[in-house]
């Protein structure tokens, strides 16, 4: 599969040393990564403020990591995804990967620092040599913004802070209508010992069950009875679960606890008594809407012990309701995705000695995609700088004048700036402001210095009217704060 | 001196995979990388938002770049210190290494997308596989804080202004006194002629100039005659420059356009015609303070073209006077330092087309380490939350109604939080403000509940009102927005 994805890659994307000439594919990014030109910052920026902003209003503190750990810090933590790590090269000292994801370098983090107990946010890089797909947003080099609460608590309190911030966060973005789907992996751990799947293929058929949002129920089971030898028997068994319990919310969990297979499995029992528990307390936090209990939701990574939940945005389907039958709506994708670990602290301490933890990652990629589209379609322009105000002079000859009069107007707060030349033409500097959006022109002329003035002219009016130096500071002032 | 470094790392640092129990130094970080807790967290925003005010005041846009470039991007950029490059392993696909810098990936940017004007900051970690030195705030992982100004302009308009920006960020972190050095490579260049060097040399000449902050006159010298080959009287000859040119402003340029060796050359001559040109800038802007012009800086990297400058904390040395003799001062490490590289865009573009570039990159750890060591000595406790509001109980089995007042608190975009137990204690929430210094508390309990009030109580005076819920919002914000 790895291999798959290099072909793909090679005729998909440019590929640095191959042999096209230099000329024509130099110089270049490398596959799967990108640049972020400045009106994509601008709309990465309005997403981050928006993101963090939440994060500090729930009372997380921030840390960061280095971009890379050592090696072993990060083996074993992935199950099969760990193919996809980022290696550097051996050149001397210790070996080092690129970070896979921040929930490992923040249980290390932990377990390195003793700490046992926090609520933190991380935003920052993380590494995957997947296939790239550029235009569903994924990418070898992505952000993700992680919220996470480590420390032993009574049950589900921190678990529904986790969701109530995905349905804040999806919400404020205005992204569309969004489901966040809850399950528990001993829900599916009990399921899968219910259906005689023998202990030593839970987390494999587990990776496959995973699959369920890209592939059929049919391929799904071929999987698990061809690919991981599962008997038919026990395929059909998860198989009218994980298709039919997909939609339902603290009635289904009660439902469930009814059924005779799984009432007779003690996981699988404590994993629905706690979903019931996370329902009641999504209901105080008013998210039941967009919470549905989908026995098929799985989860890749091998380091989840309790509850999962994962977000994907939601398109209205063809006979669908978006606000009535989520059913029928369209899944276009994850953005957020999460869990409980209460193992994989203990993992990096010496003794063992375990921290709880539940948080969730946001995919912020797609949110930029979606974003940028949503931008692309607006008749309002994004603005990429946050001049104020430009210093213009009509005549030539004023170089001076114009350093002088932005160096007051920085002094004073003000953004603002001159062009670098030195003798610049009026309308040259009216155009930059059109084509940058500042709003407004304090212009320097032969007169209006021999009268102690400068003339400030609005940009989308064409009003001009001339100041005292400290007026100006003051009009200025009062004008950019109304906008 | 690679294989030095590596000695060093092994007796100061832990390395992993040396022969040491496992146990005691696992996990850890790579060496020369570090994590940031929460209070160094809190203290990087404070810098990063002085840093990031400064830019957009001066109409900056902000870009992004991959963590890694592509092999070749790199290569041929850095002169000597290219072997401190991190790469990646093969993995397949192409040959990728980490950044060294901030400023190749720009240029490769500006070509990659046929940009000839840009104004632009990038905040962002490079990597380099240098000796580390905690202490001294230098790591093998770091933050690099980037201004740039690309286009075609009238000489040293942008140059200035970088200056400038220099001069404003440094006196608003308020890091003490502080002097930026700046030279010209045309002068350099013009100088090493001069004085008989070999073209060939130059670069590496150049180099060894650069170490002058670190060594002394002698041993400096040593390496250019017995290292590198030079002549001794050429030798001789620079040293007569750059250790008694080392302090001046326009009239030390203006005295150097006299200087019988220098005025012939001419490329040290338009050199210090732009030094003059550049002061005369320096004073409209209010900065000549801080500037000096100093012949001995030479900045290691391949690719200026024009000015050069560095910036540097001084400290009172035991003679000196920090206001009026700069020279006396000691040099406490270098923060910022950029210049002119006109030729590195052409390098990136298929028909060599130049875009002319000046910026500016501050090395803002050793500023976080300066940073963290003032709020160490600080009386004030720096806080790593921006929790307003502690909701909490007064008495058993109130964890719903906690649960409903937090969530009308975050709707109403206050930072709240509750403690994540069933039934804690009122004490132990109370030390819980006490310790994240959180300001107030809103207090349930049963008779508040029957009352229909809340009871907010001010963690400082233990003063205690009780509010409607709608009042209690407002009293909130009217006492948060007051600090």
């Amino acid at each position: 599969n790895v291999h798959l994805g290099r072909l793909w890659l090679q005729s998909d994307l440019k590929v640095i040393g191959s042999p096209v000439p230099p000329s024509l594919t130099w110089p270049g990014v490398s596959g799967g990564t990108r640049d972020y030109n400045p009106k994509q910052m601008a709309i990465r920026e309005k997403v981050f403020n928006t993101v963090v902003a939440c994060f500090k209003r729930h009372g997380a503190e921030t840390i960061d990591t280095p971009v890379f750990e050592l090696k072993e810090t990060l083996t074993g933590k992935y199950g099969e995804d760990s193919k996809l790590i980022y290696d550097l090269k051996d050149q001397g000292g210790e070996l080092l990967s690129l970070r896979y994801d921040l929930t490992v370098p923040f249980a290390r983090y932990l377990a390195m620092n003793k700490i046992t107990n926090i609520k933190r946010y991380h935003i920052a890089k993380v590494y995957r040599r997947d296939n790239p797909s550029m235009t569903r947003g994924r990418y070898r080099e992505f952000y993700q913004c992680d919220f996470d609460i480590a420390g032993q608590y009574d049950a589900m309190i921190p678990d529904a802070e986790c969701l109530k911030i995905v349905h804040e966060i999806l919400s404020e973005l205005e992204l569309g209508d969004f489901r966040i789907k809850v399950n528990d992996r001993r829900i599916l751990d009990g399921m899968f010992a219910a259906c005689g799947v023998p202990d030593d293929k839970f987390r494999t058929i587990c990776s496959t069950v995973d699959k369920l949002d890209k592939m059929s129920w049919e391929d799904v089971k071929n999987e698990m009875v061809n690919e991981k030898g599962l008997s038919e028997q026990a395929a059909d068994l998860i198989g009218e679960f994980v298709t039919v319990c997909v939609s339902g919310g603290r009635d289904l969990a009660e439902r469930l606890l009814q059924n005779p297979r799984l009432s007779q499995n003690k996981l699988a029992c404590s994993g629905l008594s706690d979903v019931k528990l996370l329902f009641s307390y999504l209901e105080l936090f008013q998210v039941t809407d967009k919470v549905v209990f989908d026995l098929s939701l799985a989860r890749g990574l091998d380091y989840y012990t309790g509850l999962i939940y994962e977000a994907v945005l939601t398109q209205a389907g063809l006979s669908g309701d978006t606000l009535n039958g989520a059913e029928d709506s369209v899944s276009v994708g994850s953005v957020a995705g999460g869990g409980r670990y209460d193992g994989l602290v203990g993992m990096f301490d010496p003794k063992g000695r375990k921290v709880p933890c539940v948080g969730v990652s946001f995919g912020i990629e797609r949110i930029f995609t979606i974003m940028e589209q949503k931008a692309e379609s607006s008749a309002d322009k994004v603005r990429t700088t946050e001049v104020q105000v430009l210093v213009a002079s009509a005549q030539k000859n004023l170089l001076e004048e114009r350093l002088k009069l932005v160096t007051d107007l920085w002094k004073a707060g003000i953004k603002a700036e001159v062009m670098y030349k030195k003798n610049p033409k009026l309308l040259s500097q009216l155009q930059h402001c059109e084509e940058s959006g500042i709003p407004l022109v304090a212009i320097l002329g032969e007169q209006e210095l021999k009268d102690g003035v400068v003339k400030l002219r609005v940009v989308a009016t064409r009003e001009e009217v001339d100041f005292s130096r400290a007026d100006l500071i003051r009009e200025i002032r009062r004008r950019t704060s109304e906008a």
